[in-house]
C-alpha cells in the first residue's frame, strides 16, 4: 500500500482504506489450494502447482472511456473482472485469482455493494480468489490483474498461426458494437441482447481451456476482429482472408446494416470479448466435429501479408486497425 | 486488452496504444528465466522455480493525491517501482517481475520518455522483468502489480510476531514527511535529504531478503509507524511499546520537532518505505552481531494490546492511525 499525501485523520473514519476492502470484498472463502495467502499482508502468495505456468494479464476501465458515468455498478464489476478473464481465455488458462485495484470519487456504500455483486458473481462462477488489491482516492479507474495456469508449453500464443490455418471465432460478431450504437443513441427494434453483450460480456474461459491442444493461434475480441486478428497476423508474419457471408452476424446486426449500411461496424467495433483462434487444416474437420462450443469457420491465414475481406466474390484490402486511445 | 468507448480511428496515429508501451518500455532484454512470455500477447507467463512461491502486489498512485501535479516524471516512474518493491521487500521476496497499468490524459513523449527512464533504472538495478500492462486514456493514474519470488513457508508476515518479540527498522524516520512538509511550504535549512527520501524511496531489498530467516513479522512504511506497526499488532493480537529516544530521527527531522513542536510527525508521517519488523529476543544478540544493513531496535512486542510511547520515562498511548483517502 502506497501512502498518501492528505492530511492524516485523528478521528477514525467507519470507512476506511482496508476496512473497505474487506467489507466488500472478502465475504468469500479461499477458493484454490494454490492461494497461499489472500488479503492482509503486505503481498499475497500464490503456489504454481508442479508443471505449469501462470498466465498474467491486466486492464485497467476508465470512467468517460471505456464506460459511461453512472454506468450501472453492477454491470461495470462483472465487465472488469470479464474483459480480465477474457484475456486468460485466449492463452488457454485456468482462471486462478485477481488482485483489484480501486480509484474512486467518494465512497458510496450503494455503488460499492452493487460493483462487488457484479465482480464477486463473476469471480464465484470461475472459482477465482481476490487476493489483494489497492484502493485510492481520485477519477473513477478501476484496474484488475488476473491470474491464470496454463499446463507448461500450452499457452495459445497470438504468434503460431501458419498460412492454411482456417479461422475460427466463438459466439457472434459486433453485437456489442451495436450496443454501444444503441447507448449513442441509434434506435435499435430489440436492443436487449446487443446491450447484454455490451454491458456484461461473458469470458470464453471454457472454450479458452477446450482449445489448448487445438489452436494453433488464439486472441480475444477486445478491440474489434479486424485489430485483434490483425495481431496475429503481425506476430505470426502472415495474412488473412476472411468471408464476409461466413462472418456470424446476429439479426440485429445485420437489420443495423441494412438500415445504415455501415457494414465495417462488426469488423472494427470492440467489447464482443468472443476468441478468434487458428486450426491447423489436418485438424479442422476433427475440430468441427468434437467441438463443444458455438463457434464458426469465418476465414484463412494465408501467406501473403494483409487483411482482405471476399464480399461477394469481390475480395477488398481491410485496413487493420483497432480501437485507440491516443490518436 | 480492453476495447474502449472512442470512435475508431481511421487513420493510424504515429503513437498507438501498443507502440507506446514498446517505444517506451521495451528497450530492456529479459533478466530472469521464470519470464517464460513477457510484452505483447494476451497474457504474460511465468515459470516459478520449484520450492518458490509467488508474491504478490499492487499499488495505485494518483495525481494530486499522492503526487503532486507538475511532479518529475523520472521520480514518478522511480517512486512507483520503489512503493512496489517495498512490498515484496516486506514479504521477503526477490523481486522477478511487473506489470504497468498506465492511464495517461495525454500522450506527452518528453513525460514519458523521463518516466520510462525512472521506472526502468530502477527495474534494472533489480533485474526486474517488465512483462506486461495497459495503457488507457484518462485523469493519471498509475498501477503496477510486482511479483517475486520467496521459497516456500519463508514470506516475512505480518501475523507472526510474539510478546517479547523487539521490533526493529531500517534507516530513518519521518524524513520523507519532512519532504512532504516542504513542499508544502516549510522551511527547512538542509532540504535536500529529506526530498530526496520522499521523491526517491529506496525500497529495501537487500534488508527484507536477509529478514527471511530472522524475522517474525514485517511490514514496510508506507503509511506512517503508528499505523504501519499496528497491522502487525492487529494481526499479531498483540501490542507494543515504542522507546522515543531510540527512535532513528534526522538532525533535519529533530529540528522540525524543535522548530515546530511537531513530534507526532515521525510517528504517523507516511512514505518512508523502510521496513520495521520484530526479531525474537533469543535471535536478537546474534541478528545485531551479524546484520549488514542498518537498522535500529525501536521498541518490544507486549500482550497487552494497544500502542504505546515510552517518552522520557512517560509511557502514554499512542492512537494507531494510517494516512487514509476516505475520512
Amino acid at each position: 500500500m502506497t501512502g498518501d499525501l492528505p492530511v492524516p485523520s485523528p478521528d477514525s473514519s467507519s470507512l476506511t482504506e482496508f476496512s473497505l476492502i474487506r467489507q466488500f470484498f472478502t465475504r468469500q472463502a479461499v477458493k484454490n489450494s494454490s492461494t497461499r495467502l489472500g488479503i492482509g499482508d503486505d503481498c499475497a502468495l500464490l503456489a504454481i502447482p508442479d508443471g505449469y505456468e501462470l498466465a498474467l494479464t491486466t486492464d485497467t476501465m476508465v470512467e468517460n472511456v471505456h464506460f459511461f458515468a453512472g454506468a450501472d455498478p453492477e454491470q461495470l464489476g462483472h465487465k472488469l473482472l470479464a474483459v480480465n478473464l477474457s484475456d486468460l481465455a485466449a492463452m488457454g488458462a485456468q482462471p486462478l485469482s485477481v488482485m483489484l485495484a480501486l480509484t474512486l470519487p467518494v465512497v458510496d456504500e450503494h455503488w460499492l455493494t452493487a460493483f462487488a455483486k457484479g465482480f464477486l458473481a463473476l469471480a464465484e462462477r470461475y472459482s477465482v480468489d481476490l487476493i489483494g488489491g489497492d484502493t485510492t482516492s481520485g477519477p473513477l479507474t478501476l484496474t484488475v490483474q488476473a491470474m491464470g495456469l496454463v499446463p507448461r508449453g500450452k499457452a495459445l500464443m497470438r504468434s503460431m498461426a501458419k498460412p492454411g490455418d482456417l479461422i475460427f471465432m466463438t459466439g457472434f460478431l459486433g453485437d456489442a458494437g451495436l450496443g454501444l450504437k444503441i447507448k449513442q443513441g441509434y434506435h435499435c427494434n430489440n436492443p436487449d441482447a446487443a446491450l447484454m453483450r455490451f454491458n456484461r460480456p461473458d469470458p470464453r474461459v471454457d472454450a479458452g481451456l477446450a482449445l489448448r491442444d487445438i489452436a494453433t493461434a488464439c486472441i480475444d475480441l477486445s478491440d474489434g476482429l479486424a485489430g485483434d486478428l490483425g495481431h496475429i497476423l503481425a506476430q505470426s508474419n502472415a495474412g488473412a482472408c476472411l468471408d464476409w457471408e461466413a462472418l456470424p452476424l446476429s439479426e440485429a446486426v445485420l437489420a443495423y446494416i441494412q438500415d445504415t449500411g455501415d457494414w465495417l461496424m462488426p469488423l472494427t467495433a470492440g467489447d464482443d470479448y468472443e476468441l478468434c483462434f487458428t486450426v491447423s487444416p489436418e485438424n479442422t474437420a476433427a475440430f468441427e466435429a468434437a467441438c463443444q462450443f458455438a463457434c464458426k469457420k469465418i476465414g484463412v491465414i494465408e501467406s501473403e501479408p494483409g487483411l482482405r475481406l471476399n464480399k461477394s466474390g469481390h475480395i477488398q484490402a481491410l485496413q487493420v486497425k483497432a480501437y485507440e486511445h491516443f490518436s
